[in-house]
This record gives C-alpha cells, sequence and structure tokens, in this order.
C-alpha cells in the first residue's frame, strides 16, 4: 500500500559523551523554515524557529514537572546531536489526496543533567517546508522506571500580539464557536460562562484547545497543534498575555491527581507549528499526517469512503426519539418542551432511509437509537452498565434492516453511544463488535455524550486518550471503521490507523437546530476549515436544505445559504459525509444533484484562496476519476470569488455545473434561493462568481471528451 | 367512475311522415356556436356554421357516392327534427383534467330521398360552445342492407384563405414535418415527393391529415377533425384550392376497391370543427372526447399513468440493434453505415434500466427487440409469420428481467413491433396477451412500420381501423393498455376504452436521430399541440437530454434546448410519458430532477397562453396533490414569457423550482445550458421569463403549507 517514491537519509552522528555545542540548527529541505535549539547559560533547553530568516517563535523554555521527581527545568548540557535528512512518498488508504511527500529535516539532541541526578532526556525537532514539530523521548535510564508528569512547560514564544481563531481549552469539549481576536484578548474563562448546551466542559484556566491559528502582523500564518496523541494527555495551551506566550497546559485527572504516567523509554506526541505565508497552506500542509508512523492495517478494503444519510437529524428536530418510551429528542433536553410521540429507529424508518440512499448514490444509512437504554442517558449521573450496544429495542429489527440494506446496496452504519462511561463500553467491545463483524457492518459512530463515568477524569486526559486509542485498534481487529463524536482531538493517527475515518471535536450542525446562542454564525465553517480540519476529517454532517428547519423549530435555522452547505462536501474533507437532512427535505430538489454526484474521495486538493475567518474555495479531484469538484464558501459577508480553471487537463474539455447563491440569497432573508447552471470550462479559464452573504459556490466539473 | 353532476336533456320532437321544413337551427349552450342544416331547392343536404353570428364554415353540401347503388347527392326531404339539449359531467379514468362536462345542444335531422328509392339518411349535428360535430346515419330500410361506400363528400366551405398548419393526406403515415401555408398553398403532393424517410407512405391527392388547424384573418381558430372513428375509414381532407373548400376523402383499399363497407344501421365517426378565438382553447376543448361514448371498462385499476424509460433511443443512435444478430439499428437504415455489433435487448441492459427507473421515480421500463424475428423486419417483403410475441431472443430472459422489476418497483412495458403484418399479429393476439397476463405485465407498446400486408391496404383505411380497434378491445379483456405507434389517429376512443393509452402517430422524437432533412424544427412542437395533440395522448418520447448526440450521430441534434425538452413533459398530454435518453445522459444533471417530479396524471389543464406555431405555455395540476406544472416552448424565436400563476390556491404558498434557458441558451448554438432557480410564488404573481431561441420553461410548483 505505501508506495515508497525514493527513500533518502542522511545521518550525521556526533556521539560524544560530553557536551558537544550550546546549539543546533536544522533547516527545513527548502531552507525557509528553521529551528534553533539549545541549552541556555543555565542549562535551560529552548528553541527559537524562524522563517525566511525572520523569528517566528522566539526563544521559548521546554522543560517538565513531575510527582516524586525533581523537575526537568535547568542544568542540561547536549550531550549528542543527530541530523537526518528524510524523503518519501506514502499513499492514502483514502484522504485529500493520492500520494503524500514526507519531506523533513531533523535534530535529535540528546540532553543530560549537569547536577547529580544525570537524567537524560532526548528533544527531536523535525524541520519541514510546511512547518515544525518537535518531541520529547525520555530514554531508559538508571534510577527511573516510572515517570508520572504533573505539568509539560513547553513553551511559544509568540514575536506579537496576532490574531487568533481559538477556543477555549475545555477539558471536556471542543463543541465551542471560534473566537477572533489578539493574543491579549483571550478570554477563555470569560467565555466559558457562556456555555448553556453542553453536556460536559470543565475550563480550569485560560488557555485555548489545538490546533489554535494564528496571523501575524505581517501576515505569516501559524497554527499550533500535537501529532501523535498516543498514550499522552491532550494539550491545551495557557495564555501568557504579558509575555505573548502560550505554553503547554496538559489535560489532567481528578482523580488521578497528574497529568501523565508513563514507564520509560517513552516519546511525548510531536508539538507542532503549521507555517504558511497564505491561510491555504495551512489546509494543503500534510505535516500532522507526516509525524506519525506509517499504516498499521494495510489496504483496509472492506471500508470504503461514502456518504450517507440517517436517523439522527429527526431527533434534533424533535421529531422523533433516541428512546423507545418516546422521552428523549433534543426538544425536550434543550427547550424544555414536550418530545415527540415517536421512536426514530423502527425497521420502517431505516428502511425508508435506505431506500432513499439507494436512489441516490449514497452508500449508508446510520441508524441512532436503535439499542436500549436511551431512557437513561443524559441528564442521568448512573450511566454505567446501561448500553450494551447489542440488544436492539423491540420496534428496530437490526437483522433485517442489515438485510435489507445489503440487498438494496445499501451499508448500516452501526451506533455506540456511550455515554462517555468507557468502563462500560470496554467490557462490552468485544461482543459489540463481534455482531458487527457477524452482520457484515463494517463501520461505527461512536458517541461520548456527558461528563466521563468515574468523576474525575475528562475526555481528554490520558486515560481517555487510552481508551479511545484503544477503541480504534480493537475496532481495526474486528475490520470496523470509527467515527467517534465527542472524541479526542485529531492527531494524524488515521495514517497509522486508516480505520480512524473521521470524528467530531467541534461545534458541528446539529447545534443550529437548538443551541440556544442561535446556532453557528455564517463565519463558523471559514474558520473551523483553518483551525479544526488541520488536525483531521470532520464528521460535520452538512447538507441541511430546510435552512428554516420549518415547521420543526422555530426560532432556529442554518446561518448559511443552501449553496453555502452544498459547498462543504468539498470544503471540509471527510471519506464519510452525511447528507444530513431529512429525506423529504431532498426530494424534489434539484440542487440535492450535487450532493448525489460528490465525492469523498481524492486524487488531488487544491486550496485556491481563502482568508481565515473569511472564505474559503478549495478544489478536489474524486479518486480515480477526472472529475473535479469546487467548493467555497463565505461568512457573513457578500463576496465575489473568482476560480481559476487551472487545475484542469490541457487537452480536456469539461462540463460543469454550477450551484451558486440566486441573486436575491442570503442566509437569513433568502437561504434557500439557488441557482443551478452548467457551462463548458478549460484549463485557463477564469470564472468569477457572487456568494451571497452566508453563501457558497459548488461546482461539478467532468471531462466531456 | 362517471359520476354524473347532472343530466338535463330536453328532446323536442317534431315528428312527421311529410317534409317539416327545409332548415334547422341549432346554437351551442353559450348561443356563440350556430349550425343550420337544410336542402337546398334542389334537396341536396347542406350546413352552415356561425360563430358569434359570423358564418364560419359557408353553406357545406353533404353526400355519398355508393358501389351498386345511385350516391346520396340531392332530392333530399327534411321528415322530422329532433332537438336535445344535454348537460352532464364525467370523470376520466386518467386525463388533462378530473372532470369533463359535455354540454351540448344537438339536432337530429332525418332525411329521405323524394325519388323513388326514398332511402334514409339521418344526420346528428351538435353545437358545442368549443365547436360542432355532426355524423351521418344510415338507419335499417328496405332494400338496402350493406352499403359499399366508394366516397364520402362531406365539404367544409372555407370563408377565406385561412393560414393552415398540416400534413399531407398520407394514407399510410401522419409522420410528417407541419407546414404553415395558406389553403392556397397547400401542395401536399409536391411535398409527398420529399419523403427520403418513411418507411411507408401513400399521397395520393393534395388532401390533409387531421386535426388540421387554421386561423382566419380575424384571429379566429378553427380545427378539423373526426371523432369515434369505428369500422369506417379515415378521412383526409381534399383541398379545393379555387372554392377554398375542403372535402371530405376517405382512405381506400387498392386491396377491397372501395373505401368503407358496412350493415345497415350504422353511423360514421363525427365530423368535426373545433372553433376557439384563441389558439389555447382548441388545447383545453374536450369536445372529440364527448363525442365519443362513455367508459366500457370501468376503472382500469391494473394500469396507472407512468413515466418510463427503456432500450430505445440507443437503437436510434446506432448504438445497439433490435435484434441479436447485430444487424439492424437506425444507422444501417438511414445512413447505410455498418451497424453497432451489439443486441440492446439483454437481461443484462434491461436491468441497468430497471436500476435506473427504480431510483428516478419512474415506474416503466420498455423493452424493444426482446423477441425473435427482428432480423427480418424492415426492407423485407415477406413479413407474415415472422413475429411471433412470445419467444425471447436467448440473451433476454424475459421472466427473470419482469421478475427484477417487480423487485424494484418498476412495470416491464411489452413491446410488440407487428412490422405492419396485422394478419401474423391477430393470429398471436390471444396467445401474446396471454403471456402477458401470465407475467403481470399491463402494458404493450406495439408498432407498425413499413407497407400494410395484404398489399393494397393502407395503415388508415377501414380494414386497419378495424384492426387497431381490434387490438386495443382484445387487449382491455387481458387487462393490458396499449399505446400504439404507427396507429390510426386518435379521435376520442380512449374515452371508451380508456386502456388505450396514448400513440405516435405524428413525426417523433426519433427523426432527431437520423432525419435527412435535419430532424424536427424547433417551431415543430409549437404546431404538434395545436394539431395533432387535438385528437389525444401523444408518446412523443421528449427527454433528450444530449441535445447533440455527442458522440453517436454526427449531423444529427435535437434541435431544442434541453429546457424545451423537460417543457414538453407538461406541453404534451400523455399518461406515459417517456424519459427517451440514455440513463447516463441524465446522470448528474439536476435539470432531470424535473423529470423524476412531473405527473403524467392531472386534475386541471390550463392553457395560460399561445399561439399556433409560435409558443405555447400550459398548467397542469396534479392529480390529487396541490403541485402544479407549467411548462412553455417556443418555436425558433426568442421570447419573453409571462407566467400569471392566478391558478393557485388564494391561501397558500408554493415553492417554485423553475427550469429555464440560460441567458446564452440557443437551440443550436448552447441548446444544453439550462438555469434552475427556486422561488416562492402565490396566487396573483406574476413572473416574467425569457425563452431562449428553440428554448422552454418548465416549472414545478408545490405548497409549502
Amino acid at each position: 500500500m505505501v508506495i515508497a517514491s525514493f527513500l533518502f537519509i542522511i545521518s550525521i552522528s556526533c556521539n560524544s559523551p560530553e557536551k558537544v555545542k550550546t546549539e543546533a540548527v536544522v533547516k527545513s529541505p527548502d531552507e525557509d523554515v528553521q529551528i534553533s535549539f539549545g541549552v541556555d547559560d543555565r542549562g535551560k533547553p529552548y528553541y527559537t524557529v524562524f522563517f525566511k530568516e525572520k523569528v517566528v517563535i522566539d526563544t521559548s523554555y521546554l522543560g517538565f514537572e513531575f510527582k516524586n521527581h525533581p523537575p526537568f527545568e535547568d542544568n542540561f548540557k547536549l550531550t549528542s546531536i543527530e541530523e537526518t535528512a528524510f524523503n518519501q512518498s506514502w499513499d492514502m488508504v483514502w484522504g485529500e489526496q493520492k500520494t503524500v511527500n514526507n519531506k523533513y529535516r531533523e535534530i535529535a539532541v540528546d540532553l543530560q543533567e549537569e547536577s547529580e541526578t544525570q537524567r537524560k532526556l532526548k528533544v527531536i525537532l523535525r524541520a519541514y517546508d510546511d512547518g515544525i514539530g518537535f518531541r520529547y523521548h525520555f530514554p531508559e535510564q538508571e534510577g527511573v522506571d516510572t515517570l508520572i508528569i504533573m505539568d509539560e512547560n513547553t513553551e511559544f514564544k509568540l514575536t506579537g500580539d496576532h490574531t487568533a481563531w481559538w477556543i477555549p481549552g475545555d477539558w471536556d469539549s471542543y463543541e465551542w464557536l471560534y473566537n477572533t481576536t489578539k493574543i491579549t484578548d483571550i478570554n477563555a474563562l470569560e467565555v466559558a460562562k457562556t456555555n448553556k448546551d453542553l453536556a460536559a466542559s470543565y475550563i480550569p484556566e485560560n488557555a485555548v484547545n489545538t490546533p489554535v491559528t494564528m496571523r501575524t502582523d505581517s501576515g505569516l500564518h501559524l497554527s499550533f497543534h500535537e501529532a501523535a496523541l498516543i498514550d499522552y494527555a491532550g494539550m491545551t495551551l495557557k495564555i501568557d498575555k504579558e509575555n505573548l506566550k502560550l505554553t503547554s497546559e496538559l489535560v489532567g485527572s481528578d482523580r488521578l491527581g497528574y497529568k501523565v504516567l508513563r514507564e520509560l523509554p517513552f516519546s511525548t506526541p510531536w508539538r507542532t507549528i503549521q507555517i504558511s505565508e497564505n491561510a491555504g497552506g495551512l489546509i494543503e500542509s500534510k505535516m500532522i499526517l507526516n509525524l506519525n508512523e506509517p499504516n498499521k492495517l494495510g489496504e483496509v478494503k472492506w471500508f470504503k469512503p461514502m456518504k450517507y444519510v440517517g436517523i439522527w437529524w429527526e431527533m434534533h428536530l424533535g421529531i422523533s426519539t433516541w428512546d423507545i418510551g418516546a422521552t428523549q429528542d433534543m426538544s425536550t433536553w434543550t427547550k424544555d418542551q414536550a418530545s415527540s410521540t415517536k421512536h426514530g429507529a423502527t425497521t420502517e424508518n431505516a428502511k425508508r432511509y435506505i431506500d432513499f440512499a439507494a436512489k441516490n448514490n449514497i452508500g449508508g444509512v446510520l441508524v441512532e437509537g436503535w439499542n436500549t437504554g436511551w431512557e437513561h442517558w443524559i441528564g442521568f449521573e448512573d450511566r454505567e452498565g446501561v448500553f450494551d450496544f447489542v440488544t436492539p429495542y423491540p420496534d428496530y429489527d437490526l437483522k433485517e434492516v442489515v438485510r435489507y440494506g445489503k440487498e438494496k446496496g445499501v451499508d448500516i452504519i452501526m451506533h455506540h453511544e456511550t455515554s462517555a462511561a468507557p468502563r462500560t463500553y470496554e467490557q462490552q467491545m468485544d461482543t459489540a463488535y463481534s455482531l458487527m463483524e457477524s452482520l457484515g457492518i463494517h463501520a461505527v459512530k461512536s458517541g461520548y455524550v456527558g461528563p466521563i463515568i468515574p468523576k474525575g477524569e475528562y475526555h481528554h486526559g490520558q486515560w481517555m486518550v487510552n481508551h479511545y486509542n484503544k477503541a480504534m485498534i480493537k475496532a481495526a481487529e474486528y475490520e470496523v471503521a470509527v467515527n467517534a463524536h465527542e472524541p479526542i482531538k485529531a492527531t494524524g493517527l488515521r495514517r497509522t490507523y486508516p480505520n480512524m475515518i473521521s470524528r467530531e471535536g467541534l461545534r458541528g450542525q446539529e447545534f443550529n437546530a437548538w443551541a440556544s446562542d442561535g446556532g453557528n454564525p455564517p463565519e463558523h465553517l471559514s474558520i473551523v476549515v483553518f483551525t479544526r480540519m488541520l488536525s483531521g476529517p470532520i464528521d460535520f454532517t452538512p447538507g441541511i436544505f430546510n435552512i428554516k428547519l420549518d415547521p420543526h423549530k422555530e426560532g432556529n435555522q442554518v446561518n448559511t445559504t443552501i449553496a453555502h452547505q452544498l459547498a462543504l462536501y468539498v470544503v471540509i474533507y471527510s471519506p464519510i459525509q452525511m447528507a444530513a437532512d431529512l429525506p423529504e427535505s431532498y426530494e424534489g430538489q434539484p440542487a440535492f444533484q450535487f450532493i448525489r454526484d460528490v465525492a469523498v474521495d481524492w486524487d488531488q486538493t487544491i486550496v485556491l484562496n481563502g482568508e481565515v475567518g473569511d472564505f474559503v474555495t478549495i478544489a478536489r479531484k474524486e479518486k480515480g476519476t477526472d472529475n473535479w469538484f469546487v467548493g467555497s464558501i463565505t461568512d457573513e459577508n457578500e463576496r465575489e470569488i473568482t476560480v481559476q480553471f487551472d487545475f484542469l487537463d490541457e487537452d480536456k474539455t469539461y462540463e460543469a455545473i454550477i450551484y451558486r447563491d440566486a441573486d436575491d440569497a442570503h442566509w437569513d432573508e433568502n437561504p434557500e434561493s439557488i441557482s443551478i447552471n452548467n457551462m463548458v470550462v478549460e484549463k485557463g479559464d477564469q470564472k468569477t462568481f457572487r456568494l451571497a452573504p452566508g453563501g457558497g459556490l459548488a461546482i461539478s466539473v467532468k471531462p466531456t471528451n
């Protein structure tokens, strides 16, 4: 599967037991990005990052605090530096592009304390053309078997009061609207107070979650994140406004009283900074993936990227319920209204979605609320032992639904709501995945709604990181692909485990159905693609056509046009994309053709233009065909977008079908007004389109010859 | 089924054995239309028609010539006049509207020769608000058992040199382009010489086929036709340019040497003249149906109006063949090219169409070329005994295809190509329909390509009229609905036998694929709807999306835009409507949504505007719903069409999806350029749309509340 186009490694090892020098430098292959690493006169390890010879990250110190051990802080010396140049291409099983080039230069620096403890630490730093990553390695050493990390103190010293797009450093949830402020105006604790809709949220200090993206005054784009988060706590970034400094703040465990416990030797996740002169470069960057280990699962032929529909939005609209007792839908929870009196996951309803999928080039049907336990879900403290993930409600014939789906060529997507009781889920995991295996179901959407049980654990702490990864690896053994909601953030593990197909981990479409603040504003996705999406695929569930949610949800609506919703199938990357609205909202809509047609797996991705929080235009080439799809979205501002069709083949003529905002479209006043045209396009053509306020543009481009 | 809303008949009988008077008058219920009937001073029966007190048909004589009998010509006296006023409503099993009002006044005039033969003749004349009809009745009488009619001499004396839309009075085919000329410029025999594409054609004199439509200088519209053509020869109208007179010319039989043979008593078909001040009134008129007998079949629950696709267009494009030997497609016949090497009607291909139909709200799949015999078809003289209508080719598993269709909810439409060998067909009819009954197939498309066998018979003569009607009645016994191609013209028999669902009988879509004259010009349908369509449903097979037939037919194309093709689903009435193009031409086309959505059965039909040969806009309300569909087409001229949404309900809001020619659309230069928009409309709204040259407009309108 992984085709190494070429592999070129140079290793220069300057191995000596004594201090070799006090600073090491590594430059990216194109030499634009430079990391300097050293220890200062007090033996404090630090690094600095330059881009085109200008400082991007000023002198930033590194350190750790431990339980039962003195901290790693100073008194270090460099004992060896190993330099490596690496250049290898690998193919994605599914992804934004067929082939990824992993090209970097690395220095691995061995440090040792000059104090009597003489503890060792290795720091590995990689310079890519599109950013930098570094990780800590704790080597085997005498006197230390296990480390209990109380704090990691990795600094990111900024060079100015950048504009930042951030969400609070919530230990339980990423489901926040992005804020656009200067660094000095980041006020996560104030924002925390506005939460009215999150079932689980804990924001202990003025920190932000990653990816957090910034733009400097000179227009350089930086995005801070981490890669390969394995057996470690998730990292938030604490804000030091005075010093314009971010410092790692690991998510902790109130139950265990520490952040991370590891036996030596071990490596931390990579701390990453993507760097790009234009905003689109952040999206095109594959550095996060490159910092992960190669594919361990092979071709994963049992999972194919797909579009799907499902019994889901109807619960958010309050039309039907998860539980058979018909008490539990989002109207009952968020609006204090009476629930519908209708269970959603019935055999009959599932078949209705299967029929719709079969007719519309949609590969999967998700059925939520199919299994017993939903009457004891959100709002209950004692959620362990409730769900068993194998017992259907009596009005849902799981086997018959799967059989009917197979007959129609439609895959059923399993649903496992753990209700944030991971111990119960782990006990049931083998049984649950065995059932799936026996039915030939190869994908599961998992959910972790609510505060984690046991109390004191948080969604993003080491204990839960390990749970999420365990579920992913166990699922792979049963040939099950995982789409986790309320997940740990993506850190590129999909490269290593391509059964990790997608995840939520952002404020999704469903907030538009009931959020007390009126839903996601028009700008939401034009920030998300430059922040959350840098970490990995998003199961955002786009494609709402009944924008005003009429007649189900008075006072709520989706705050975009329909054309914007269509564009999201291209703008957002995920190998699974939901057509989230009710089938009846799509019936009779010519614009639905775009959803039928649009691909979910790609040979190529090009960001044509974009500015964080304002707009973005992305072109993607369908895997294995000559078809292209273009998506463009704007925020609340109307704008003209020019699409330069330079990505097309020279010798071909293409039919483009343009789905654009009609002249009178507007996200609030006329959101469903869409205009569809076809035109012939060729390489080099340049076309300008108007995007309405909150609007979008979706284009399918297919060769005619 | 037939709900008589009320029935009101007044009969005034002035029965006396002596001559009562020399002229009788009957006026339409609204008194605008008047027929005067009398005998002149030589005893010659005549009639005159007035509209709003102006002469529309001047004194026109009536008469017959017989074999072995003197003609009916003069020496008649009126012996009795019976007047009737009739007002009854009846419901259509399927149709342009739910309920039809049949309201007329009638005089039935008994004539008797004053000569020694004393033969009797009755003439029944009806005045409707929308035109007139009259028929002859030959009562039982002494000395005459059987009449052999050599000629019927019914005159229609015009009042001016009207503009006429006409096709030649071909005894074998109606598949001619319409000519637009003054009466004095009608030159059917010159036109006859231009035939290069008709396998059967016989035009013995300067006559026209009916319906023939005219517009007087004062703007009055007249259309001449006949109703209830049963056991009689079809009528053409001979042109007397000098006297501006049309005279009935029955289609004859060279084999039998006469026009009609009947035993007494019998009635002729109705001779009809539809009269309307505006062109649209002709389309709205239901007079032809009202002149037929009520429904004899009841509810006909076994047939439901449907859209269909089929293995048909691919033969016209030369992609596949009817025969398994792969010699027979339209490229081989019309272009003298090599045929494809692929049989169209394979099990696999049929299933492909079934899958497409199942996905797209299309009820039926027609499969042509499924049965043995096609290698001995067009171009062969000895065509009797070739087709048996029950033996599939070995690569076509009829039962499996039907089973697969049923599984997918799709009906198979049977195909019977008689190759104009009706004796063979009549011998096989019971066997063929029995097979259909056993398979649960309830519709057949029949074909009569080529000159009739036996030689000397013509498609439109009495012998064939009887064959067509026999097939229709026999089919009804087996619960089979009939869609006849190369048929006798429609004369309203669908009222009596609602299993007569549609027919060809015009120059259809297929001419665009191969006609030597470049296909149907853009104006074609804007004449057809005011001429051919007045007789009854048309199986025109609209919906070609691959307008340029690329890459199959260089030099041929459909001479309209795609929007025009869509509009035809509303503009043309038929309870079966083909989506004629290849599935691959529809895949990915948002405009195909209109074909998915459009209804095929109606509660109401309104002609919003139109001029014969120029344009027409029709609104139809879907049966049993509140959905409306609007179709508008234009000829080669671009024009603006205003749609006045007065037909909508007062208290409703509607979503309209507009499928219109894009600004750059043109039937030749840019025929596939279509623009799709949605808008909210309410009763009273007025919207203006541009139709491209050869363009069209299709609108679906559905209530949102």
